[in-house]
């Protein structure tokens, strides 16, 4: 019979839905981590703010506590996995936790896209850990796989569905050909969008998560809000409808490329085509596609939230690091440290891309010519056209107003090739100046 | 300025096409290895049998000799890349490098699938690792995503395209609707197959892959020639063919699924749904998807073989090993340990599935009551039936011989609800034995 199991001690601060799938992997399947990490992880506290709240796991007696120095007081505990959300308390717990000697596992990425310098460059003066795993793409081990497992490639780009409730919304438009409130609402209903989605939907938390991967794979230092972005929550399902009789799918794509040295990011509802990995990602997944310069092209497709994938994330973390292997890998990799970026943004006027426009224009001769002759004159060329009534594909909507009266309106749908963001928003500009296009223009990015 | 980086010293044994890769990296990308390692990989040896043989990479002078004690006697070399083929004298070099004292890095999964026990108990008798991510699917991670960052997971199922040859032939046969024999030619001229692919093709290598994967997410004990294949090298195109009038395309599937605590493994030809990730893998690809208790369905793609994929992953094993993670992992998991097994293997008469059947019958009335009987006696029930002229499918057949005498041939193609495989292979045997039923037999699994 083998001799009885070493315990570490572990802690959580913060018993939402991730923390109850913590404390679940830990008390109700021991056997799993403990032949993974050669050791028993202890639950030994869990703190949270309100003691009364009920909760979705039962805790053994003692384990519970609204004080957080019965952990940081405690040196017996050495990992705690920090599943506060928000900035703060979160960032002034996560450092107590740092300064009473803690390594740390967090699924914050607000947190860490918005202070991962000092956090990490604390830990580090600290001699501790911090993982986080889970504050991307929830159950897919990306940040491993592009710490780790691709420690000898040059990445070369790295292309994203990162936020589950815009691609769970994008999916029911096209699917139930809802409009974006409608499918809103469903999402809600069914616990895929919260009450205020904003961050979600106005592409905040796919650009919290680029700078994250961005800087791990580049050694880019990007604070997320420099990452130019667009939401979902102004598309058109019209648009949707048009993408399917062109061959693409919209996808909300958190985008980070190495174009001549230079690093091009961005969050952008993306056309892309019908058939390729990450058109086919549906509902609330998420997915990856990496390009390293030995290893080609990787596909990682997963759960992007939801309590138990995050948790089997934060569980990993939290062997990895009892084990000693985060310690390594946070040392070896000096993230966030005060080094030089290894790589500088590309201003994003100068980045290339091909673009879906649309615009509502009076249907009389002559008016394809004017809006070509404004996108050449900007040097966007075009590469399709299509031009349909109006009606076709907006079957409910009643023309009434002066586009009745005489002219009716169409919808101009144009593909361009290759060009810079620069010259194609300059384009969309003086297009909508021109008296023959109607207000509500669109432009998307396509992909490849 | 930073102080200069420290030296940690590898070696090379075996300088084939994924050793050169390996040395191209360490030589040439030097900076990257260093960034994740936080010190410089320093190549000092290069072992290779013929030293006469040009190679692909130049290295400095004095690295290559064709003498193993250079390294083995060499105490300053504490990591080596173990880059042989078959078992020996792989096996014995692998050996020899442990006793003298390296950790390795392999890529030779024919060794560790016959001696895994062996090696990885002298290893960790030793004190020494051993690494193989390169092993399986070459630049797809899945060594380290599955004992690491899955950890905290119970693995419900696995299900992999593993071997990249019979996947480009596959791929062949449909795209080009290519016999098998023509299919392989076209593999061997553009490099994806051997003058001699009878390993790949016969689900050996998947087979042996497999049992890795197996013994790492379920801790089972199954040498891979207890694992019951079927290869692609009996596959008849028409068989392609139905199948995709079916809705299907036909991939070699390596299967290992956890069904009431016994796990079922098997390599086998299989139907994969058009459309699903699985089927959409195309030529030297490889893919694998995993199900996690907790982490739910994870998916990934990427490349199976090539020089640089398995380079990439050598390398990343090389950085592992020597900044420690490697034997943190190496101990914890007790890898091949003779612990007993967690798992037990079930009889491969006792898995169910689905099963495509192609029966050449005489065609009169009363053969599909004949079979659909048998069938019936064997309990195995019929989801779909398509009978079809010959002809239709055939259009390069000539029909002489008896059946062109009087009657003729046609094609019977039935798709059955689940059934255990005993009675599958009895319900084929009986009906084999029917006078209306000619040789040539075929019967496929479904997916799902």
């Amino acid at each position: 019979m083998a001799a009885p199991l070493e315990k570490t001690k572990v802690g959580i601060v913060g018993m939402g839905t991730v923390g109850s799938g913590v404390a679940k992997l830990l008390l109700d399947y021991g056997d799993r981590t403990a032949r993974h990490a050669g050791r028993t992880l202890w639950l030994e506290s869990v703190v949270v703010r309100d003691f009364e709240k009920p909760r979705g796991v039962e805790l053994p007696k003692g384990v519970l506590t609204d004080d957080l120095t019965k952990i940081t007081k405690n040196p017996e505990i050495v990992a705690v996995a920090h599943l506060v959300g928000g900035l703060e308390p979160a960032r002034t717990i996560l450092l107590d936790l740092l300064e009473s000697g803690k390594d740390v596992i967090t699924a914050n990425k607000a947190l860490l896209a918005e202070h991962g310098p000092e956090l990490f460059d604390r830990a580090r003066a600290l001699g501790r850990s911090i993982a986080f795993e889970a504050s991307v793409a929830g159950g897919i081990p990306i940040i491993a796989n592009i710490s780790q497992c691709l420690s000898a490639n040059q990445i070369e780009s790295l292309l994203g569905i990162l936020n589950g409730t815009s691609n769970f919304i994008l999916t029911q438009m096209e699917e139930r050909d809802a409009d974006y409130d409608e499918a809103v609402r469903e999402a809600q209903r069914l616990g895929y969008a919260e009450a205020d989605p904003t961050f979600d939907v106005d592409g905040r938390d796919a650009a919290q998560k680029l700078a994250i991967l961005a800087h791990l794979a580049f050694g880019a230092r990007v604070h997320w809000s420099q990452i130019p972005r667009q939401g979902i929550d102004t598309l058109d399902v019209i648009d949707l409808r048009y993408a399917k009789q062109l061959g693409y799918r919209i996808k909300l794509l958190a985008s980070a490329q190495l174009v001549e040295d230079a690093l091009e990011l961005h969050v952008s509802p993306t056309l892309v085509k019908i058939g390729t990995p990450l058109a086919e990602v549906r509902g609330a997944y998420n997915a990856i596609a990496v390009v390293g310069d030995a290893v080609g092209r990787l596909f990682f497709h997963g759960l992007g939230a939801g309590q138990m994938p995050t948790a089997s994330a934060v569980v990993a973390d939290m062997i990895d690091t009892v084990v000693g292997r985060t310690g390594i890998t946070f040392r070896t990799l000096e993230l966030w440290s005060n080094r030089e970026a290894r790589v500088t943004q590309r201003d994003y006027d100068n980045v290339l891309g091909r673009y879906y426009m649309r615009f509502r224009v009076d249907d009389h001769p002559g008016v394809l010519a004017e809006v070509a002759g404004a996108l050449g004159r900007a040097s966007v060329s075009i590469a399709s056209v299509l031009q349909q009534e109006t009606d076709q594909l907006r079957p409910g909507e009643n023309h009434v107003g002066p586009q009745s009266a005489g002219e009716s309106i169409v919808d101009l749908v144009i593909m361009t090739h290759k060009a810079s963001e620069g010259a194609a928003r300059r384009a969309m500009e003086d297009i909508s100046k021109l008296p023959s296009v109607r207000p509500g223009s669109v432009r998307l990015r396509i992909r490849g």
